[in-house]
């Protein structure tokens, strides 16, 4: 084994000089969960960027919405498993564990979501996000239909598209910079 | 041939129903442009997604930087061809067609950048910029090398990647609400 | 941006020096269309091929059949997209465009074929038009019976794959030769 | 099993009633050969198309230059065996055999022509026959550099990509109309 | 041409040297066929993983079972030809032709197993067993459900499941061991 | 979220009606272990073929040889994360954990072994095995000169070729059986 590699391969930013509100969201969020998730210092290297990233993230992840909050977890995972993204599904495998309450449900998620403990209606739901993420250019009038047949509105569709396409900006962000996980969410919500 | 489709497949708001900001953000651009682009009515279907989406692409694509407002065009221009985005290759055709001041470079870099009238060094960052599009996983010390042996800094690479990541989340979304080009965009710029 | 590309990657012969017949073909379409197609230049480096070549191309895009001369030209547009062949989506975008007279219609085709302003029917003929030119080992009754119900016969199933497969000879030619398209064709038919 | 299968989807004409051209040279062929290829049957379904395939398959096939014919047709095993065109494989594998005299050669290349019994000098072709056939877009300088190490010259890379090319035409072709090889061809040149 | 190639990329131990119980298997095999087989000597290198590679073998290729033998040898082609692996197409096309009593079958369902002359019932087995070697982690109800309606029941289709996961192992290897079929297999069968 | 799925879609045979050895065989790992992998269970169904798999298994993983246990299982880990096996990941995961006494390496690289905490060394290691997993038709001599760069030797070469090749079976076998991990897996060496 190696040292523990960097949390990112660009400059991370000394906390004490990030302009005023961006230090204020890292220390409320270090406040609420013990610890600094890498992704704020990771993207604070562009202060602008790291705003709109953060608005858009809460715009569909703390919406209200049909989609219960593990659902749009299961989203984040299952996406970010196809795209290899060790951040995201390291960090948001964490909170999918604790968002449903079920310690197996994150790894069996980013794996193989087809032979996960979820409904028939999610895995509908990942079909058609796993699609979004990987073949967007072939959605057509087909998996509109699979989707409201299983009682997903239209709301409900855009939703699941826009959590799949912001996580496809975030893979990318997050495989190019190498962002690293920290230790702290491998075991969250396992017991 | 068939009456032209719906700028979406969701519903697109009225102008006077919109919030204060949002109306006034696309009477400017329609001021600006003498149209408004369809990517601003379809957005709107939902405000706060409208605002984080704008203020993340004007963070990449007006901020200061090395990169040409032409060459960040680019970068658009080819991942949205490779994620075969309608919308966003029409619009972003015409806008870099009018930045680089060239009227066939749009469809060249559209359809196979490796031949266009660009030079090694462009070519290079968009060789990145389609990896990062198409196989962000598999990044790289020899991509970072290959950029910097065209003097890339840092700096640049992350915008590279970050304007490709971008329209990572811009061309799935548009490709699931069918989002149509403007007609105005077909011509801008190739006279 | 640089200076314009040369027409091939090998050499283009001088038009004084090519066989009467082909030197005729030449002068002919220079005449009927004001310029002369680079594809002429560029296959003349091997007359027997260019004759070959020209008419196979004649045969199937010149032949009665109940496939309009519009719809020939989207099979050539949407295929040589997929195989990102700049002359041949620059050159016979050109000619859809005339063709259809639609001046949309050929980025549409070319980026997208499933969000073009085109019907069910054509789209159906361009769906199988793709297996063909993408994956054709796999074609089988089903698609031949997707078409039969949208009223193609077996003379138009044969046109449309015979179309496809010449243009997967003809994309492959132009982008081994880094063929490029006359800086005419990238307007011909957007007014 | 079943029976045998039809060797063509497509109607297939009767000798008789065939243009006198086309008649002529498929009795030649049966002449020559003691028994009609079913390829001149199935193409005469269109006596124009039929034309235009021999004489460019002959100009590419027949013409002198640096490869030879032994080469020409590994090309073709190569890049029929890659796109599992069944006719093409058989077809040329029997006369790859006769042309290398080399009874093994044939399923050696058409299944993995990296372990089949060529020089060095022939992977480097087929390495080239493969890229025109399956990624023709990316083909660039590098691959031209890697060809003249091997001491094959400009004409030398026009016939292999031209091969390459035609072949994408044929294998479509055949695999669209489920092309039948006559049982002769499985045993020709095996001792 | 060249030299033939060796038989494998690694040591291929003396038949002297090898344990009494692999040296017998080889001689009894070499009694029957009259040659050894490559795929002995080859994996000879590791007798503990041969010996355990033969038992499994034989677990499923000589196992009753409502598979016929000639069905069994229809998978180890289609997939190993799907795999680009020379030994197991050249070997096992060979014992499919004699088991099958059909000189024509094996290359046939090497090459595109959708145009050979078998069943619908067996086309349907290769399918789902082409989806095992190919995309497992996709297989689900609608696999089991188009085998059933062929009458396969849960059994065969272990059967079928099983045979095209252990080719999966013994193409790699001997991808990997570049390892070289007899040349006594070519021919046999074939009249 | 649903109640558990059972532990394969095929039936699972009651431990007091196997065969002896088997038996014995499982009630050792229950004993070693606390309880009874659920790979023991599912491929009991099959006795001849759980003899094999475990013998094969066990040439593999527990022979003497220059890899590391803790580097087998981690070629295991990275190759069923390719391949989606939720079984593999998640079972030799905890191995692995345990093996490397490191509680973030198996998530490491099941999701991107490219960002895993491990030496260059065991990178290219990776980049071997995957080759060989999921593309092993191209394996030669470029990727032996990789590994011999890095010290590994021929026995090392086959070591890994051969557990990346066993782990091909491994993997299909489980994805069709919809094998499912024992939740105890989850969070074994966590901490």
């Amino acid at each position: 084994m190696t040292d523990a590699l960097p949390i990112s391969r660009f400059p991370v930013p000394d906390l004490a000089n990030l302009p005023q509100d961006i230090r204020n969201r890292i220390l409320a969020v270090q406040e609420k969960s013990g610890f600094v998730p890498n992704v704020f210092l990771v993207l604070a290297y562009r202060p602008d960027e790291f705003r709109a990233f953060f608005t858009y993230h809460d715009a569909l992840m703390e919406k209200p919405g049909n989609l219960t909050k593990a659902e749009r977890e299961m989203i984040v995972v299952a996406t970010s498993g196809a795209n290899q993204c060790q951040y995201c599904v390291v960090a948001h495998g964490a909170i999918l564990r604790i968002r449903a309450k079920n310690p197996l449900i994150a790894d069996q998620v980013a794996i193989n979501y087809r032979k996960a403990d979820i409904t028939e209606r999610q895995k509908a739901m990942l079909d058609f996000a796993l699609k979004v993420s990987l073949q967007a250019e072939a959605v057509g009038d087909a998996d509109f239909d699979a989707l409201k047949s299983h009682c997903f509105d239209e709301e409900d569709i855009w939703d699941i598209a826009a959590i799949a396409a912001f996580f496809a900006l975030s893979n990318r962000t997050a495989n190019v910079a190498a962002m690293r996980p920290n230790a702290e969410f491998y075991t969250m919500g396992r017991s």
